[in-house]
C-alpha cells in the first residue's frame, strides 16, 4: 500500500474493503487493551516469594534492624543494588520508597524551591524555568513540569536519542533552561537506546548550560532487555571526564522487576547534589521502608539472580512485543502508511501514523474495542503537533489479545490514511 | 528539698552530698539513652507476623491487586482504619506511605506553592509565612517549617492544651499566621491531651484566621493508652458545628502500632481539601505500597485487634513509664525543683527544671553517661527561652535501665539546681 501513488480509483477501493474490515471487527464486539505500561500479572508473581522471605529475620547484613526509623539513605546493601545498576559507588546511590516517580518530584522540588547546591542556585530565582522535553516522552515527566510551572520546549527523537544538534542550540541561547527529561534506554515510548555519542553530548551539556541545570535521567528500563543485555554508555563517566558531575541526576526502580506498586526506587547524584538533597529530605522524612528493601535484597542477592529474573520477564513480553513488531512489519513494511522502532527492551512500541491521522486512529480502535493511550499523550500539554504518534502497550494482554488489538490497529490506521487522502 | 528556703549553709551541704553522689555515678561509666521516641526490639516483634502473613493472597477486600501500580487514595479497607483513628468518614481518609512526616510536609508543600482550594489561597503569595508552635513540642515539626521558611511563633502548653486565649489573640491580629501545630492526645513531649474546651476553641480558629489557615493536627498517639483508653474530643465534629471543615488536616499512622520504618500513614481533610493535595499527590505518585497496606489490614483487620495489640505495647511501656514518674515523684514532690505532668499514654515525659538549668543538666547526665534529648529541642530553633524543658524518652531501655538513667538525672537536676543558688 502507497497512499501517495495510488490512484483515486484505488483510494476507493481500498476504502470499500477496509471500510467493510472495520465493520467486521466492530461486529466481533472486542474488549482489549493496549494503553497500560504495567506488568502482567504473570511477571508479578515471579515475585511473590517477596512476601515471607524474611522468616522473622528483619536484620540487614550489618545489624540494621530494618523495623525501626531511621538510615536515610537505605540500606547499604540496597543501595548496591543502585549502584549496579546506574553503574556508580553505593555512596552516591540513595534507596527510597516505591517509587522513582516521587524521587524525581523531589529532586524538581529540591532545585526549585531550595537548590542543590545553594540557595543562589534554586531555579525559582530566576523569571523563568524551561525544560527540555524529547518527544515523544512519558506523560507523567510532563506532568511533573506542568505541576511546577516550569515551561517544556519539545525537541526532536531519533533512533540514536535526542537530536544532539537541536539541544546544544537551545541550551546555549538559554540560560532559562534548567533541565531536560531522558529515558536512555529502552526510551519511552520509541524504545531507543540513546547512543554513546548522544550520552557523551548530554554529559557535556552542565559545560555549556546556565546555573543550575540538571540532566534528569530516568534509567526506568536499565536492565529491561529481551534478549540480550544490550549496553548503554555510562553517563557518570563521561560527566567525570568533562567535570559536569553535578549536571546529571539519575533514577531507577525495581518497580518492573518486581512488584510494580511496593518496590524500591533509586536515586544516584554528586556528593555535592547528595549534600543538598539529604537536608531536603532528612526534613521530611523518618527513613525509607527498609523491610521492603531487605525483602528485595533476600530475593534479589545478586547481580546474577537479578538478571536471571530479568530473562523470566523477558521470556513473557518477547512473545507480546514479537506479535505488535510482526503486525507492524507485515502490514506497514514498504508502504507510506507509518514508522515505527524495534524496541529491544522496554514496555513500549511507539507508532507514527501519516500526520493528522492519529487521533482518529485512537478513536476508530477504541469505537472497535480496542483502547490505546490517547493521542498527544506522548507531548508536552498533550499537544502532538503532527496528531501522528500513538504508544503501543502490550505487556498486561496475552499474546492471543495483542495479536486480535494489532489487527484493528492496523486496520484502522489504513482506513484512517486512506480516508484522509481521498478527502 | 526547697532551695527558695534554704541557707547557704544547707545549700553547700547539699552541694557537697550530691557532688559526692555525682562522682561516685561517673565511676559507674555508665551507658544508658532516653534519647529515642522509639519503639523496642520487644514492641516491634509484637509485629513480626508481618512479614509472611499474606500467605500467596495479594488480593484486598475489593479484588485489587496490590502487586501493580495505582489506588493513589490507598486501600479501601486501610482508609477505613484510618478514619476510625481519626473519627471521620473513609472518604475523607487517604492512606499513604511509611511517614506521617511525610504527609505533613507534603501538606505543608501545597499549602504553600499551590494552595489547597485555589491558587490564591497558596501561602507563598502573602509577604511571610507563620506558624503557632506549642511549646515544648516536636522538634521535626520546627524542622519543616524551617526549610519553608515560615517563621514560628511559640505558643504556651497549660495541661490542657495550647493557652488559647494567647492563641487566639495572635491569630485575631495577625493574618500572616497560616497555621498552628497540635499534638492533641499525649502531646509531644508533655503528654497532656487537650481538652474538649480548647478542642473546640481550635476548631473554630478557621473562623478569626486569614485566608488559607490550616491546623495541623498530628494525632500520633491516638491509640497510644498506657492503661485505659482516654477520649479526646472529635475535632472535625466541632468543625462542621462550626463550618470549618478546610481549616484542620490530621494525621496519624502505625508508625508506633506496627514496625516503625515500614508502616502506613493517614491524612484525613475535607472534600475541598482533598481536591487540591490528590492533584499535587497524583503528579508526584504511582500510588502508595498497597501491598505493605494489605499486609496491616491482615494483621489487624478489626478494631478489636487493633486495641488488644495496643494493650500488648502498653504491657510493656507501662513499666517503663513508672520508673520515670516515681523516680520524679520520689525526687521532687513537694520541692520547688522542677514540674511535671503524668502522661497516661504516648512516649515522653517532660520535665521542667529551675530556670536555667537544663543545659547544665544535660552536660552533666552525659558525661555521666546518660544521655538525654539536647536541651532547646523541643522549641523553635532549638532556643528554650527558660532553658528548663528536658524530654525523657523511656521507650527503648530496659526497666531495670530506666531506673538507673533517673538516678542520674534526679542527681544531676538537684545538682545543677544546688548549684545555681549558690552561685
Amino acid at each position: 500500500m502507497n497512499l501517495n501513488n495510488a490512484s483515486k480509483d484505488q483510494l476507493r477501493q481500498w476504502e470499500q474493503q477496509l471500510s467493510a474490515e472495520y465493520d467486521a471487527i466492530v461486529a466481533k464486539k472486542l474488549s482489549l487493551d493496549l494503553t497500560r505500561g504495567k506488568p502482567s500479572s504473570e511477571q508479578l508473581s515471579l515475585s511473590d516469594g517477596l512476601d515471607g522471605i524474611l522468616k522473622g529475620n528483619y536484620k540487614s547484613l550489618d545489624g540494621t534492624d530494618t523495623r525501626n526509623y531511621g538510615g536515610l539513605d537505605g540500606l547499604a546493601e540496597a543501595r548496591e543494588l543502585g549502584a549496579h545498576i546506574f553503574g556508580v559507588k553505593p555512596a552516591e546511590v540513595l534507596a527510597q520508597g516505591n517509587s522513582s516517580l516521587t524521587l524525581m518530584f523531589q529532586c524538581l522540588i529540591t532545585a526549585v524551591e531550595f537548590g542543590f547546591t545553594s540557595t543562589e542556585s534554586a531555579w525559582s530565582k530566576a523569571e523563568r524555568m524551561k525544560f527540555l522535553c524529547p518527544v515523544p516522552g512519558y506523560d507523567r515527566h510532563f506532568t511533573l513540569c506542568e505541576q511546577l510551572n516550569i515551561d517544556m520546549i519539545p525537541v526532536a527523537m531519533t533512533a540514536n536519542g535526542p537530536d544532539m544538534d537541536q539541544v546544544e542550540a537551545l541550551v546555549q541561547a538559554d540560560s532559562s533552561i534548567k533541565g531536560m527529561w531522558c529515558v536512555p534506554k529502552y526510551s519511552n515510548p520509541t524504545g531507543v537506546i540513546y547512543s554513546d555519542e548522544v550520552v557523551e553530548r548530554i554529559a557535556k551539556l552542565g559545560k555549556i548550560a546556565g546555573n543550575g541545570f540538571r540532566v534528569f535521567w530516568d534509567n526506568a528500563y536499565a536492565v529491561h532487555d529481551l534478549a540480550a543485555a544490550l549496553p548503554l554508555a555510562n553517563i557518570m563517566e563521561f560527566c567525570r571526564a568533562h567535570s559536569t558531575e553535578d549536571s546529571v541526576l539519575q533514577f531507577a526502580s525495581t518497580s518492573k522487576i518486581t512488584h510494580a506498586g511496593a518496590g524500591v526506587a533509586f536515586v544516584a547524584m554528586s556528593e555535592a547534589n547528595l549534600k543538598g538533597f539529604r537536608k531536603f529530605l532528612n526534613a521530611q522524612s523518618i527513613g525509607p521502608d527498609k523491610v521492603n528493601q531487605l525483602r528485595h535484597m533476600r530475593l534479589l542477592p545478586t547481580i546474577d539472580a537479578l538478571n536471571a529474573h530479568m530473562q523470566k520477564h523477558a521470556r513473557i513480553l518477547q512473545p507480546r512485543f514479537d506479535a505488535v513488531l510482526k503486525a507492524l512489519d507485515d502490514a506497514f513494511t514498504g508502504t507510506d502508511l507509518g514508522t515505527w522502532e524495534k524496541p529491544a527492551g522496554g514496555y513500549f512500541v511507539a507508532f507514527d501514523t501519516r500526520p493528522h491521522c492519529a487521533k482518529d486512529v485512537v478513536r476508530l480502535a477504541a469505537e472497535a474495542g480496542v483502547k490505546l493511550t490517547p493521542a498527544g499523550a506522548t507531548f508536552p500539554y498533550g499537544k502532538d503537533p503532527q496528531d501522528c504518534n500513538i504508544r503501543i502497550a502490550p505487556s498486561v494482554p496475552s499474546v492471543q489479545e495483542v495479536v486480535g488489538a494489532m489487527e484493528v490497529f492496523v486496520t484502522c490506521v489504513k482506513l484512517v490514511a486512506v480516508r484522509q487522502q481521498l478527502a
